[in-house]
């Protein structure tokens, strides 16, 4: 049992989307949960003074800062589908919030370790070598040890993988999965978990097996390095706690990538 | 009269003021203008994509990069009085800009070698020191080589050396001094100089004689780095050009701080 | 006593603060407790969606529906301090707002009765007769029914009587108002009042005197018909349904105005 | 031949697409060419004040007035392809933006008198019929009187109908049709016409038989009753111009609808 011990996870969230006076989740509590902290960065969510104050509360808890670019859609959230821009062209808006958080962090005595991308942003990225591929390749340009927190098994993968940059690959205990390896659309009834305890049951067999599995009960060997949870309900919060509980029970460390 | 060789100045815009598919200036015929390009950073104006078009254009015209941010007031151009702010807050929202154009320059293969604060924030940092001391404090913490490129004889002066982040001290030569060395509000009827013969000649005036003249007539000497000129009108294109011709005519060298 | 029975006044509160995925107070509470819905317009926060969802929530428990037109400052949520518009232009920013709710309303079968202005735009119209006068004079020409509800006392009484608009006039029963009969500042300690009980008890006492009482302990008579309570924490639901049960304990009966 | 002195179509152009400081088009230079101004209401373009003024212009050349209301993305112009909202979400944001402006046109003594959708809503409407007819059912709910100036022989024609609208139909004379009736995508390289004169042609063909001929040659039987001219460069206005002499010399008078 040994190699229990030795395995070991990343749990991330996304945080500071709040715009203004608006605010979406609890990150104190979350802050509490994770061990990486994916921060908006003022297009679909998030703005200088946010990102500055979620980052200060990350760097007093220990939690690696990484920056979580949007489509510049505040209205929608950066969950509008959106089309007509060039693959170079998403990539250079995603290199402007990048290089906005990595400046914000500075102050903090912080660095952007990494980046995963946002809503729709992410989805388009997730099965478009060509949209991966610029993204990947401007990620390498601006900071060639930047890590790509990516979906596990998604385009994204091998576009990084040309491009030189390294991935994380993340899993969603939360989310259901396809036949395909796809997250199942939030608008199908059975997309969403919410029992915390199936929840965290879900993260250690993730862990455990290095595998997701689809709604059809398939194995999809899959690696599994980070774990996605959420703050924007009380329940979620509860969840994330269960989900880091739970590893921690199954001998299952829980530290940033 | 070999002094006269040896003076040099440099003229700086401010660019990329668009913003989606709005333009504002003919930003090419200044760039064959100038020796320093001040880019808008997406709050007063600017995008990631004209930023980084932008900054190409003046890469391959060897024009020296700096950032040119401003309030968060798209509608009003960051030009209505803003008020609530903290000084950090604001320092905050320019350190944001400053890092975003960063990364749009590496992108491109250039520095960001200064920052001169735009419309209202420019004007209050002139004559605010806690404000000036914050934002001068951030960006020396950001980057210690960058150059703060401020108007002579502005209250950002003291704060940058207190900050040990260096000035440019920068003059106007299209517009009026009041009797205390400030500019005439744009308000007043004389507060422009719209004759291109006009401008040019104040222009050399400006750097033979280390001086401002007031409308009083009273000189008030001031260092002159670097001048300003315009590109939102043909009229003032031809003004930007009349000022190149004239200081070179007077033996006065133009080129980058 | 009997007069008691007869005495009647509003509760009003401002709804429809979200904007996109963001919400602000918990509306539906409110529109439990409240006889009048303010609703935002979509420029210091509301968009479509959210006023159609508001006024349809107000229609259903038969609260009556108006306006509240802020700045074009999302970010700001309304509450910074612009300058540079003329009193003409800020009107037909309210104008504009108040027939967007119009519209929407008319969708949902409801009229717009009444306008209230937003935060500093509010701040400024209580002091600047030329401003208050703009704005009566163009929400009389947009209709001569509405009604404009404005802090007792303030400016704006004198400029919307000269203009033909009918007044209604609100008091703070949470806020302290100065010797000069001024809300004091939010930033003076003494500015909120927070116990539940204290605030219905002041709100009586401004009703049954028909004054308002100033920190000084004077008691400066002013019309009192409607009464602002708040929503954007549980401690202000749950003051707000002291202050409406304290009105009916009273004897006095809560209607719209 | 007298027919000919008969006939009569309407000229329309998108007009107040600026925003805050930024102008797009010349849009005094058109207001003196078409009959029926479609004004930008906020959301893609426009601003109050911009609305405002755009309305006086045309009001005092006897120009009729609607509006042109868009999707809410100032960036994209209303052209990036949005998705996620349902048919009467977007005609809330629709009856949002008339209602906006009929607020204002109010102030100057106007009517608005017809709507024409902007952008990828107006493409999406064009083939959608359920999106069509949850706009055509808001706005005849809210003006019974509206016209809505439609793509000839798009989805939008039957919606209307069926809600009890009236349309009156639109060519481009400036585009080029395909095979199907529907225009040639702008990234087709004939799907521009720019030759005044060939333009002008076009339109008083269009107008004189009763069709738009496609790009195969075909013949495409539809009602024209308004012509849709631009001024977005200096060329795209004397086209405009060509347009309008060309109709009248064929003797078409051109005339609102």
């Amino acid at each position: 049992m040994g190699g229990a011990n030795l395995r070991s996870v990343d749990l991330n969230a996304d945080l500071g989307e709040g715009y203004g006076r608006w605010r979406m989740g609890d990150d104190e509590a979350l802050l509490d949960v994770v061990t990486t902290a994916n921060i908006a960065c003022g297009f679909h969510a998030g703005d200088p003074l946010i990102m500055r104050r979620t980052v200060a509360m990350a760097v007093a808890r220990g939690v690696a800062v990484g920056a979580h670019p949007g489509l510049n859609d505040l209205w929608g959230f950066g969950r509008r589908q959106l089309s007509g821009e060039r693959p170079d062209e998403l990539a250079t808006m995603v290199v402007y919030q990048v290089g906005a958080l990595r400046a914000i962090a500075a102050g903090e005595g912080a660095g952007v370790g990494h980046v995963k991308l946002h809503g729709v942003l992410s989805n388009a990225a997730a099965v478009d070598p060509e949209l991966a591929g610029a993204i990947a390749a401007a990620l390498r340009r601006l900071d060639p040890e930047l890590r790509w927190l990516v979906p596990t098994g998604s385009a994204m993968v091998a576009a990084a993988a040309e491009a030189g940059l390294t991935v994380v690959a993340e899993a969603f205990c939360d989310r259901a999965y396809a036949a395909g390896g796809d997250l199942l659309p939030r608008s199908h009834p059975q997309a969403l978990l919410t029992d915390p305890q199936a929840i965290a049951a879900n993260a250690v067999a993730m862990v455990t097996s290095g595998a997701v599995t689809a709604i059809t009960g398939q194995r999809l060997p899959r690696p599994v390095q980070s774990l996605c949870v959420h703050g924007d309900t009380p329940d979620a919060v509860a969840a994330a706690r269960a989900v880091r509980d739970g590893l921690l029970e199954a001998g299952i460390s829980v530290a940033p990538f």
